[in-house]
């Protein structure tokens, strides 16, 4: 910025505002698109009530088009101005970006268009992109690396409860029988997951008291090791968060002493200094 | 309190019993008053269960109108005795103390009195106020400092179980539909927010196969995301906690660095002794 | 043990065998007490079954009769021998030794007998005072040094979790009104606690637009607050934990190091002996 | 590997691919199976959806006799190749493969076939035999060790929950009674126990104004004691975690002494420096 920029073209122009938000230009785009997906977010949602629509049908869609069109001209200036056109269109956000486009202009054609609207949330991921360059984003990359930690845990601990609601599942199958709601074993399964996760809706549930029984064992056990999650995002969480320094870090030469504070420069247990002085 | 103090007027000792919760009056004044809105809270919950209002509705009119008048005279004790009058009435408590009083002299006005009632809840508010100078405010002020240390992650996990209830609402409008209950989105995502925070109501409850299979997937996310807000919590408050102690340690005689690790022989910064050798 | 003991009373034997648990024969008595007891339990629940009851009524209540002449004997031969009676019969367990026979006594004068029963499950209590001895006692009274370290902050969250569901379940009465099943403000305070603790039994949901926008920041509120009791108390025990050593501490004479390892002679940071040697 | 291995019979080489998965052939061998057992649960569950098994009754029987087939060949096969066969039929995989081919046979001789299918879930176990080599199960070990380590305190937690459920329970069947759907003690701790758990399934709910306080209080227990397991394992888990680095600290040349605070220069035990100095 200290420096005088050479001339720029229209192109190169309009490329950092669209795809830079670092700019007061750009930031303001970014936030701009931000409202007018939302906004249309809001207006499939309220055409799906029944009573909205029936009222509102033709201003509603009306809106509906004008988002279109917006987002279409929005996917062309940027297939237009990206110095790399194919590369964007086939990065997610490009796929994203087309695919929010697409259902609108293919009811013209077929009369499906109900069944399309599921591809309009998509939209909703562009508020990421958006809150890129917030502050926050640094905190979410602390929640992502606790949560990369402890993937392999997770997974192991998904596949314990994967194999608990089955056998708890079928056994309710077995114990309770089709006549009390348990209607097949996939049915028992699902209802093992309603109750092991707390969630407990009601629509199924145990009459005879061995079924009884046996619910009370599942509801304890999700009770109890909901503590497994927990336990170990909280533990990689506060491992992440004194984290980053201690992989830089390589022991005291003199004393071996192996972990230091981050900014040391002197051996805390023995002040020999860590690295060779300049 | 050593000193001899100067001789008060009758408001500047009425300030004191009414503002200062410190002397034994004053915090004689904040209980009575506590007791009071408890007292008038009461009357109000009472007086909305029906087979009650049918029975006692003079009494409790009465009491109500007793508790209104208290508050009503406490008020303009405030205003007459404080130093600053309008700082007061436009402050935080100022405006509750002014609010808690109107509804019921605006009842005599207008018979819409039974929608005013919501604005009684305020006084509870009172409460805080009052156990200002109690031991367990310094606890909660640890929570305090741990709740905004971690509103920025809470912040981040906020909108990403928005971005999922609203994909899963869709999700499920277009699977299920308005004849299994989902009769919109708006509703359908009221439905997501029932099922991934484990509350569960069973008023809607999904009925396809393929719908059931998607309100597993809710389900387990939410059991297992719940996971989240806790992990940020307790780092945060575990750091809060062992804030105060670190901050006991006295500072490097050279560079002056404050926080050492606990059993720091030598500053980790400029490598001095950090106590005299033997 | 290593001193030969003085030749004793029947009645001191009896003492050391009822009162104390520490040898063979008072850990066998404790044990069959026990077992008693928990008979004694499902005796009563069995008998509440309707279809049970129907047809095994006399000798369940024979049984019944059998337990309480059992516990009546047993809390007279505790009065006989103790060497301070009265101090026993006035303790929580005497109270409750009491509790546990008095029930059928009384249910021979008045026929409301049914209505007493609930005073038979404070036999229940006797579990804890027959476990005091086992090794499971220290580590229950970890989880109760980590509960006795965060009572204060606990109360501060109960505080608050009281005055969310007043506001909240206020609001809701206002909102949805009678004719939704939001009868009076106790109702609506008890679904906002239903709801508030992810419990949802859906007997009672809200059906306006409103409602349920509001039901859905009770959801959220709920799902996340959870973390502050859990954080609390994990923050406190991995505390009492590392614990028990800290209170036992005092800093090192020569270079004022506060914290040391339990079992330390030395400072580990200056190698002075921490105490004076023998 | 590096050394030629001598000649294998063909028995031998049987018994490398079944019961070692660390050879090319023995990982094919256990990836198929996990295949097969898969696709015969899936089999299982489809064939218990009633207007599935309506139309393909007979090649589900068909699939369902296939993989039997498979099963028992397999299972022969280990009791062939196996150097002990009699260790491992009495081993609880080799009871397991047993019985994963039993019921089908019985279900010849007898018709009672249906309520055998659930002894198949048992082959599900074999997932985690075949698991065991991924890298996942390290991380299923600190898991397990972070399990071990809070045994004793989860016991005494699950303790005090019973004892709560049965107290609970037993109040909520004096105080609402059979009229209100509590009808006996054991269906009363049910309800407890789907209350303290927050599930919630709603098909019991208190309806006096008594009842419903004393399910805030057991909803409110709930709530807030599901931070004790999770404390519990956190604190366990974060203690497993740092475990590994704590050990590899080296020993006090003098007494011995093998583990040492992170940045200690002097043993706590014996006062020796803990490395030579400069």
């Amino acid at each position: 910025m200290t420096q005088p920029s050479p001339p720029q073209s229209w192109r190169e122009r309009l490329y950092i505002i669209i795809f830079h938000a670092d700019t007061p230009a750009g930031k303001r785009f970014d936030e701009i698109l931000l409202l007018a997906i939302l906004a249309s977010l809001v207006v499939v949602m309220l055409d799906s009530v029944n009573s909205i629509h029936q009222h509102y049908a033709l201003p509603l869609a009306g809106l509906e088009w004008g988002f279109t069109a917006l987002f279409a001209a929005e996917y062309l200036l940027r297939l237009y101005c990206s110095p790399k056109p194919l590369r964007y269109a086939f990065s997610f956000y490009g796929v994203v970006d087309l695919l929010a486009v697409l259902p609108a202009l293919l009811a013209l054609v077929y009369t499906g268009a109900q069944y399309l609207m599921i591809v309009r949330v998509l939209r909703m991921l562009r508020v990421f992109r958006i809150l890129k360059l917030t502050p926050y984003l640094s905190q979410a990359n602390f929640l992502l690396v606790a949560l990369r930690g402890s993937q392999q845990k997770i997974t192991v601990f998904l596949l314990t409860v994967s194999t608990l609601v089955i056998v708890f599942g079928t056994l309710m199958y077995v114990v309770e029988g089709p006549h009390h709601g348990f209607t097949s074993i996939p049915t028992s399964i699902y209802w093992a997951v309603v109750t092991l996760t707390t969630v407990g809706f009601g629509d199924i549930t145990p009459k005879t008291p061995l079924g009884q029984g046996l619910a009370t064992l599942i509801m304890i056990t999700g009770y109890s090791i909901i503590a497994v999650p927990t336990g170990i995002f909280t533990a990689e969480l506060a491992s992440a968060m004194r984290g980053g320094s201690e992989s830089l870090q390589h022991a005291c030469p003199t004393c071996g002493k192996a972990e230091h504070e981050a900014s040391a420069g002197f051996c805390s247990r023995c002040g020999h200094p860590l690295f060779p002085k300049l």
